[in-house]
């Protein structure tokens, strides 16, 4: 099942965004701006944030044999990316990023 | 199904554009030329425009047990581009792109 | 259906060329020698033609289950090319191009 | 059998780490900071350590045919690991490295 | 069916030479000395000769199914090269080329 | 059928190391360190050895229909290794080689 | 059907090499040390002997059905060999070359 991101046209209506095939719309989780001692952390020390939350799902991709093959991650979900690849993606200038199902190392249950 | 695009040919013929296999013909959004404040913005300022309508779609790929896959978009559609990639194609004076439909990223759906 | 070039062989006899497997042989039309307001274009503002005429089509690759795939262009049929790629061939001192099917962008139909 | 990572979050709940598709989340032994003849081992002499232990694998992937192939290494065992490769996980501070379960060398049974 | 090409040995006895799999043996037409107008031609000037005799054709190699994947050409027809590739080969003090089945371009039928 | 090195830990007790998938271990034999005459050769014109011993051999690796490929070598065979390529492992500061079953060049059998 | 190389051991015992999956092992012939018109070639001028006998042959390999493809060249036939590739194998002071099965050219039949 495609699970698509709604957005807020400037117009006042609504529209989604629907990743296609096997792609993973994700928005990162905020840096840490803070240490653990609670001093204030410059930009460079907060490193790139690996969390992210998914957004959207594609549909999955279909296989040699016809069949779609399933996404493994659902809408809402906490995933560890990769630290290299994934596609930037400014929807209504919030910044997120698209992968592949299969670039998505782990992810978090609770 | 194969939609291609009409063509006013300059003997007032009318003749289409067929994209072959599974390309999708697009056509790039018009760049915002106006800042969100009202003031007017330079050539360089205005980014590269990642949104593009369908304007024409080819039957789409067979696969290797011979099946036609079927294309994932349709001429209307609203589509996101990858930054990079994609084949320049002038129409009648007009500029067009040719993706593959694999490499469209997503769409937008009212 | 492989269809060939008939060619004119220097003792008055014909013999037909034949393009192997999944190529296409085109002739590109003839480039735009005069701009639109009539003036007379110097070689390098004419731009390489993508636009040409299949002469001639080889009968189809076999897949891997041995079943041949069938061609999607037809002789006579007006096709985009892509600007590279593509193997020069000289017929009878005349300049033909062979591609292969799935290079071809797309074809335009009346 | 997905077998995932139980993690502490700072808030006092868990939540558990899932590899995803055929990953393995594995926790490298401790480095032998001294000497046979007991002697302690500056860092550089300590060497890189390739057996490790699976704190938690994934479900596997699926082939062409659409069937999950098992993975072949279980949570709790000891795998030696190639010397490049791998991807490192900072989980709750403490590092993890994810490996494809092909790029495993072997396992040691007792 | 495999055709081969016969050799005399120097002892006055035949034997063939056979090419493996899709391979296809064939000897370059001689190039043309002279210009169209009767004028003895340099060698530089003479070019690269693309067409050819097939000599000796391979069984065809098998596809993944165990399927053999008959030949396109037959010996004695005339075909297209392509202007690299092939593997010169020294067959009694005489030169031939072998190229594998898919990468002949055409052939002249009559 | 999956066959281990049995080897000896530092406690006293045994642990066998088994080979992933489709992954020979093999012990080189020793260098020749005298010459046919009865000269010390020097180390380094003792060459490589490409002779080596199976000491422990994978299950194997399965294919794309899920079946498992079987082994080609058995533990105890000498094998004729490629002269490059191949991990190497150490097992209780001994040196083994680990190669894919289909690197190996051939066998000797008596 | 393998068929190995029988080798002379040390110790006057036999023992044979076989070559594993589509690996050939053949004997380069003899260069030519005399010129046509009798005079003693320098070894430079004597050229890669490019014709060899088989001297042994491997099982072949098994296809992604797990069926084996048989070998296309046997023990004692004269092959052509491509000018690159290979690999040199010493056996019993003797060089021997293994190739793949589908990289051999050709062969010589009476």
């Amino acid at each position: 099942m495609v699970v698509g991101l709604t957005l807020n046209t400037s117009q006042g209506a609504f529209r989604k965004f629907l990743p296609m095939f096997d792609r993973v719309l994700v928005e990162r989780l905020a840096a840490e701006t803070m240490s653990k001692g609670g001093i204030m952390l410059p930009e460079k020390a907060q490193g790139k944030v690996l969390q992210a939350t998914v957004v959207a799902v594609g549909p999955g991709s279909t296989n040699q044999k016809g069949k779609l093959t399933p996404m493994s991650v659902k809408v809402g979900e906490t995933v560890l990316l990769p630290e290299y690849g994934g596609t930037k993606v400014d929807l209504e200038d919030k910044e997120y990023f698209l992968f592949r199902d299969a670039d998505i190392l782990g992810k978090y249950v609770e």
